[in-house]
């Protein structure tokens, strides 16, 4: 359709920035108001929608590469805890006028770079105005052979817990960005100031461990809203509760740093969001053999506790083997 | 899972106002981070996205209800064009401070009474706190026979072009919402004038014609942005042209009252946004049989003209037989 000519500014602007990005068939060449999206055969569709708004998720000025490839990455997480392969995106996308083209060059540049990367098409979307914030919402799409998403519920008393990555270094990369004196009370240097931060600026999902999630995982989600919040939901689902081992939780150099000399930080570290790792429950007997096999595709994967019975908040166990009075367990914003 | 602890705000507000709404199994009870949904054997599924900003596509003082309603009807309007029968939803809201338990009740009854009428279930979706203007992200989700979703091209020279419903009601009704004196210009009395107010507030998307549209369109879609406009979109993706009798354009007795007494508004009758009409092409030998079949299935279609070879913008044709100068064939947010 490249001869076709075009006329309104909307349709300029889908055809310059995101046309593109739209690699998939069933995109359409963005062309048409709808996609046409088909699972493969003997496989599940699995859908997540989340959305980001500057100056709640992101920083009005963020580089526009990493908002856009934020706004992916957040979705792409969530396909990854529940065992599915992207298979493509819808992007519904609210611009103030101060939006420029450069920025919105930069913002498809980054759009298309992770779409590539993580082998997941733009399939359509829509383009308005808005009075307020920029707001970014996307759909994701993925696959699983029938019947093995891997649920919220589902763990079960005798399960290990094993997070992927680190945790926390995103909720001391926000701090660092809101508090002018953090990195000086916390005695961070350059690079591990800059570790933290674009911890928070660029969620690394965990797809690459997806597949073998569907085999091994009795439950599971993305950590996004802090790990004691996020556990607390799971286990709820689940009608389970947990034991966490705080010193197993594993941390960056750069959160050990700035918990040496903040000890208060571990509330942070425990309970603030963006972490965008997987939190699991495994079988006990597959639990090494997970976090082999979750190594050998790159992806760091730790033990930090066991699923117990009954149901209540998972538990938080200091060194003494007391219980941790965490101040507010997750981030949400109502 | 009803017994089940509740901790988060945002987890209450879900269960709470959201999770009623929830029917379909795959949506997990909105226990999850995803949803589940695969098309019947044999069918693609359709996937389409819009978004609606307060004070860009409706007043933010209009009632919740129908702010819930216009935000899932105006993706219902996009299946129908398509062909598509409703599948489900998910829904991404991003909500102001200012945002009252009442409102959010309101937006839930208003959501899960469309949701019930259109059999298109809530699926999953994400809840956001903006500080800027309210805003409703819908992705919707429909079926089709595999290879029948009728798409923006496939219109042929000698295709006649039919709209549904009347056109340009929803564009007066913004105006009348914007203009203090229009309503004593255009000599419009109380039920009249309501008639053209409730057009803007609440699309009604005709999906009763969706699987008709399967085997009769040679290509269609929504008129969202403008009959002219939109046509011209179609024609674009066809590579096609067509000539339109402005005087066959349907009106309703309040757009020809307005008409009437401001001949100017034929301007925002044809080129106004909002009708969510559909619009499409029809083999000049099944013109009369789609119409037929449409009024069966209660819903007016009238042919306005034919599709044309050659590219280039389709002619509004005046009773003279000679083109209008539309000023501005579409709307465009940029």
């Amino acid at each position: 359709m490249s001869k076709t000519p075009v006329a309104t500014g909307e349709e300029r602007l889908i055809a310059k920035y995101f046309a593109p990005l739209a690699a998939h068939p069933g995109a359409l060449g963005l062309l048409d108001d709808a996609a046409l999206l088909s699972p493969p055969a003997g496989c599940d569709l699995v859908v997540t929608k989340d959305a980001i708004v500057a100056g709640v998720h992101f920083f009005a000025e963020d580089p526009a590469d990493a908002v856009a490839r934020k706004a992916l990455r957040v979705n792409l997480s969530d396909l990854a805890a529940k065992g599915a392969t992207p298979a493509g995106f819808l992007l519904a996308l609210a611009l103030p006028d101060s939006v420029t083209d450069d920025w919105l060059k930069s913002f498809a540049a980054g759009l298309g770079a992770d779409a590539e990367a993580y082998g997941c098409p733009l399939l359509g979307g829509d383009t308005v105005k808005t009075p307020g914030p920029l707001m970014a919402s996307v759909t994701a799409f993925g696959s699983v052979p029938h019947g093995k998403m891997v649920q919220r519920r589902g763990a079960k008393a005798g399960d290990r817990v094993i997070v992927t990555g680190t945790i926390g270094d995103a909720a001391l990369g926000l701090k660092l960005r809101s508090e002018a004196d953090a990195a000086r009370r916390w005695k961070l240097d350059g690079s591990i100031r800059e570790h933290l931060l674009s911890r928070y600026l660029l969620p690394q999902p965990r797809n690459a461990i997806a597949v073998m999630m569907q085999t091994h995982a009795s439950a599971a989600m993305d950590v996004s809203d802090g790990l004691a919040g996020d556990l607390a939901k799971l286990c709820r689902a689940s009608g389970v509760s947990a034991e966490i081992e705080v010193a197993r939780v594993p941390l960056s150099d750069a959160a050990r740093t700035a918990l040496a000399a903040e000890p208060a930080l571990i509330d942070a570290i425990l309970s603030g969001g963006d972490d965008y790792e997987i939190a699991c429950t495994v079988p006990a007997a597959q639990s090494d053999a997970f976090i082999t096999a979750a190594l050998v595709l790159g992806v760091k994967a730790t033990e930090i506790g066991r699923v117990t019975a009954g149901q209540g908040e998972p538990q938080f166990l200091g060194e003494d083997g007391r219980p941790l009075n965490l101040s507010q367990t997750s981030f949400s914003h109502f």
